[in-house]
């Protein structure tokens, strides 16, 4: 079997092209899994499908779109440079990050007790079951639990080993002879020698940055869950770390840094990346409330259900302390436990009435805005900045 | 604050270097986790804690011995150098290695339900006591296992970004200019400009090898007590990638490949530092059911009152079934659950009279001597050579 990885041309192209290096990935780390015992083979199949079922790519798209923006740029001095030898070392990154937000997804259903991913059961439900029809001995919901810990740190060490440009469990002689041409797209045979890609010294650095932000962004925000702090700062800190800067701001950085783009375009597409990133979580927030769950695939008034402490939330109870405090505390009333069609419903009502889904939606308008007018002013090409552009409104407006 | 890392002359110093190594990342990571919010860096303090409250740091002393094999290698081409510009770079893969532990520990703490390591509290356990003394709400436990999940990942992600010479959120400017020199041991201020030492290409797969095989070690483990598989082979496939490649084999091989040792070399010390680890972890299997509490840190007969599948009980089985079913059936019935003083000592009676002690003791006993004679073979320093002999004794012989 092998792989061929079309270089996408458009934004667009890059979910396919993503999912085309990460079959690729797995083609080496499944059988480099099964070497070790059949059933750890197996858990690298979950991980594979877990991460290939869906999705919509976000992270990548805006890497590649980072790393074209870096290719396009007058400040590099290669013009209109695309689909170069470096596109592919583009899209192993793409995929990298894919597999770091694997870990976060399967570690993260294991906090939430979630059930269900995008229509599918979570990794630990899915090893949960496994054991169950087995009939293994021991608590299944714990060796579900224990098996997933595990899926989670496989996917965090693949993300390292595939940015790095490694394949697991390759028999660890030396990787750097031979080698083909890895030259922009391409096809590749699984295992076969290739010619080592080192990441450049400030891509492993802002690759550094990134895991420990998204991590540390995921630690406050249980802390702030269990320790009950509401506030809109608290919640605005969160989506910095956890979001802007790992949905959008790195991974543009992270593109713009492997085209060697010079540092001012590197610092305005973080900065873009952070108005995109914010307003992606705070259209997440409103989804979350008032999302059609055939659209979201996640149920209606999830957020509301599940407690999370939204900046939505946080505006809405500070809206509400302030117009009546009574009201403040119905809202209260409605976190953290399933809600009837009438509660929510009602909850609903009180975010509308008492203005946070203005205000949100305000605040998205002016974050889209901003992220436009700075995209306006870059040093990029023009197909880029027009894709980017359509990009930034899919993520401040899109319904799903 | 600044650190000096010393350059261990014998492999005794490599701990404290390895040590004074860990310091020096963490006094760069604890303030860069504090950043996101101040909770974030007390999560780092604990993790950097839970490194350096113990640990026998055996890896990092294989992957230094290996690296001072392949410093001494005529192979090489170098002869007797050690303590060279690059010892440095191998004191960094040694703390690496053991923050590679460290999430293995935290999470394995998770998975086994251990209350205790080391006589301190495990990490989920800290966290849950924090939550409990903050009076936060929901529930303690589950949030300590929250937020030790999330500690592990940290640990990963973290050993990575050692391993290829980055520090977490450092401000992500390039890190390639200016830079000391990190010649030999030295001394470094935290946060300061450095000169970024790449991993060589083949170091980095043997790395990722490394990290597929503990993970996978540890994932077949748990299917195994789950799929009550007691099988001397189950047990020794475990072994095989959860002990020795990852605590000697691979260890000695990232030192070794490091110093740019010759691929005959290589291979050997890879063979020898399998003898090692399945002597290492049948030694381990003793001890968990005739160790010293008071020298292990671990309750008398820990590993029968936990289920372990270990090899040690799986010959004992073997054994014990072959020569009288029914002393088999008494075996299994001291298994996985708490034991009074004269049921552990009515089981070890059993280990002993059907012959599993001796069996597993002439195997350590058989794999030492093959290591050593290998050892004997090498083209190696002698120093290097003499010690590495001294730490094989002690590993297949060791009391704690």
């Amino acid at each position: 079997m092998t792989f061929t990885i079309p270089t996408p041309t458009t934004l667009d192209a890059v979910p396919a092209a993503v999912e085309a290096e990460l079959r690729a990935f797995f083609a080496d780390a499944v059988p480099a899994a099964a070497q070790i015992a059949p059933v750890v083979g197996e858990a690298a199949e979950l991980i594979r499908d877990f991460i290939l079922q869906g999705g919509k790519r976000i992270r990548p798209v805006f890497a590649f779109a980072g790393w074209r923006c870096g290719t396009t740029s007058s400040g590099r001095g290669e013009g209109e440079e695309r689909g170069g030898p470096d596109a592919r070392d583009a899209l192993r990154v793409c995929a990298a990050l894919e597999l770091v937000q694997a870990c976060a997804l399967i570690h993260d259903d294991i906090i939430d007790h979630s059930d269900t991913r995008r229509g599918h059961p979570t990794a630990h439900r899915a090893f949960e079951s496994r054991h169950t029809g087995a009939g293994w001995a021991g608590d299944a919901g714990e060796h579900g639990v224990a098996a997933a810990i595990l899926a989670g740190d496989f996917a965090l060490a693949w993300a390292d080993d595939l940015v790095h440009d490694h394949r697991p469990a390759v028999v660890s002689t030396s990787s750097t002879s031979g080698g083909t041409s890895s030259a922009g797209g391409g096809t590749r045979t699984p295992g076969e020698r290739r010619e080592h890609r080192p990441l450049p010294a400030d891509v492993g650095a802002t690759w550094a940055a990134m895991r420990t932000e998204v991590l540390g962004g995921q630690f406050l925000d249980i802390v702030n869950e269990a320790g009950g702090d509401d506030s809109t700062a608290a919640a605005y800190r969160v989506m910095e770390f956890k979001t802007a800067a790992y949905t959008v701001a790195r991974p543009l950085e992270l593109g713009a840094r492997l085209a060697g783009a010079p540092e001012d375009l590197v610092t305005r597409l973080r900065s873009i990346g952070h108005d995109l990133g914010i307003a992606f979580q705070l259209r997440d927030d409103l989804l979350g409330v008032f999302g059609d769950p055939a659209r979201t695939g996640k149920p209606s008034g999830d957020d509301l259900a599940s407690g999370k402490r939204t900046a939505l939330l946080a505006i809405a109870l500070r809206r509400a302390d302030e117009s009546d405090p009574a009201l403040g505390q119905h809202l209260r009333s409605f976190i953290g436990h399933p809600l009837s069609h009438d509660e929510l419903a009602a909850a609903r009502d009180i975010f509308v009435e008492v203005g946070a889904v203005a205000e949100v939606e305000k605040s998205i308008d002016e974050l889209l805005r901003s992220a436009l007018s700075s995209l306006d002013a870059a040093d990029i090409g023009a197909d880029i900045r027009t894709e980017l552009a359509a990009v930034a409104h899919r993520v401040a407006h899109r319904e799903a």
